[in-house]
């Protein structure tokens, strides 16, 4: 099974508490894609400019990512600076630089038209939706925005949502488009507006996983809530969330069906691309995982959780 | 089994968004004493003015908690009112009387000596410390503490954190107590000042143990997560700590070993109680909960957490 992606792949300038790092290769497109390569195919749409290269280009075919839909364009990429010096749970933006991306029209290739998976990364509703449209043949649509598609771009987003099975955003974020304090009842709401799954990211805490509503003060049994790993050191958390929407979506694109216990496994595999991402400095680790450490690590997250 | 519990027996004012109680039976031994009264003896020191009557003593009676020493003196209870009103996950308090607990004198009363298990709740480590020395013969000692002590006390806390088995507290407490921002390398040095086993508490996302310290990186072998159950209305969460503590230490004594399986099941027995604290106003819940009940929130914990 192949996913296609659409999002942004891009340079970020970073600096935590473990150091710094210049332009090192970023972009939500760029984590979700590593992250779900070690799952399933990966097909990406995206525009770079002049400064991405042949090493950058090399990553991606190192895990047999498609680029074909990465759209070399003039100019520069897109550049993110940050940093988590206060606080590693949310990056303060210092420096945005759409360049290229300003003007980013997707052309979906034709050699990705057949893809069953598709993964809608936090860019413009507007441009999510012409992507949505553009591939009526999709089994499953996984989704994500942020606070400033929240706010000031409701309607185009409220499109998006209605053609979305699956989305992924934070708690700030749950809250902000349900107008709503309430965990529960907010995810009730957001489901509300088309997702059939909600994923609701609480950084360290892990995430939860909401499928359906059931009946009032039974929530639980159709909520399941994953751990993020407790870390020794967090290098760098940029990309942990569209690293975990990678092994999330990847983990669901490479099984037959959409059963319960696969969704539950899927979060797991979310959690553990999201904790790898962590360890070092922008896609540095997400580039050289073995399918045996993604196990191992699986079962560390079980013996986390597990009663036996 | 039988546990002994040091700390307070109050009255509290409270608001949420779900309305206001005015004088309701708190205190942390109070809602400590009902969560473990479910699973095991308990019996209770502390200090109450003439404002505490038979009304408040059949509470904990009609638990069969033992009240003997419950010191009776001239004057009014202890007294706290607070409000939740901007943010659930945090009391802003308006008022605190110590009243006759500024001059409380543990005494511990004869019939409790051959407690096995003996439960510091948050009071001056001064008290606590002489509480602990009072009972030599116990097995196993759990604590809490809050963030006063840990900034304006802390020889005397540490003190007391040398004679624990057991230390439950927050996030923020856990990081202000070791001085260090990762919650890994909090715990491990919070464990360097005595406890064997840590428990932070992490609110509405749950609540981590931390037994041991394991080699570097290899740290989730010796941590275990419990979530908190994802609730629709938060009515009211005072005291969800130390219903946590009941349940999590309550269960503990209960059982015969001290087995790995055992902690993590009190983990969950925890987050049992705590979620029930929440439902209501005060210890209006925990008075009036079946094991039936609880047995049914502890497989609702289980298959919101596990794989299969």
């Amino acid at each position: 099974m192949a996913i296609t992606v659409v999002g942004s792949v891009a340079y970020d300038s970073i600096e935590t508490p473990a150091g710094r790092r210049e332009r090192c290769l970023g972009g939500a497109a760029t984590y979700f894609s590593l992250a779900a390569s070690y799952f399933c195919d990966v097909r990406v749409i995206a525009v770079v400019g002049e400064d991405f290269g042949p090493e950058q280009e090399a990553v991606f075919k190192s895990h047999s990512i498609d680029t074909r839909g990465i759209e070399h364009t003039a100019g520069k990429s897109f550049f993110w600076e940050g940093s988590y010096l206060e606080n590693l749970n949310e990056a303060r933006t210092h420096n945005t630089e759409l360049n290229v991306f300003a003007s980013f029209e997707p052309k979906i290739p034709e050699a990705y038209r057949d893809s069953e998976f598709l993964f809608l990364a936090n860019i413009d509703p507007v441009l999510q939706r012409r992507v949505r449209e553009q591939m009526p043949g999709v089994k499953l649509v996984a989704g994500d925005t942020m606070n400033y598609w929240i706010k000031d771009h409701r309607p185009a987003l409220l499109a998006v949502l209605k053609g979305l099975d699956v989305l992924l955003i934070n708690d700030t974020e749950a809250r902000m488009l349900a107008g709503e304090s309430n965990l529960v009842k907010a995810a009730r709401t957001v489901m509300s507006f088309g997702p059939r799954f909600l994923v609701v990211k609480h950084g360290e805490y892990g995430a939860t996983l909401f499928h359906g509503s059931g009946p009032k003060g039974k929530s639980a049994e159709r909520t399941f809530r994953a751990p993020a790993l407790p870390l020794e050191e967090v290098v760098d958390p940029t990309g942990a969330g569209d690293s975990f929407a990678g092994g999330f979506f990847g983990y669901l694109a490479s099984q037959k069906q959409l059963a319960p216990g696969t969704l539950r496994r899927a979060m797991f595999y979310g959690s553990v691309m999201g904790s790898f991402a962590c360890e070092r400095f922008g896609t540095e680790r997400l580039q050289e995982i073995s399918r045996a450490e993604i196990d191992e690590r699986f079962n560390l997250f079980r013996e986390l959780t597990h009663l036996d």
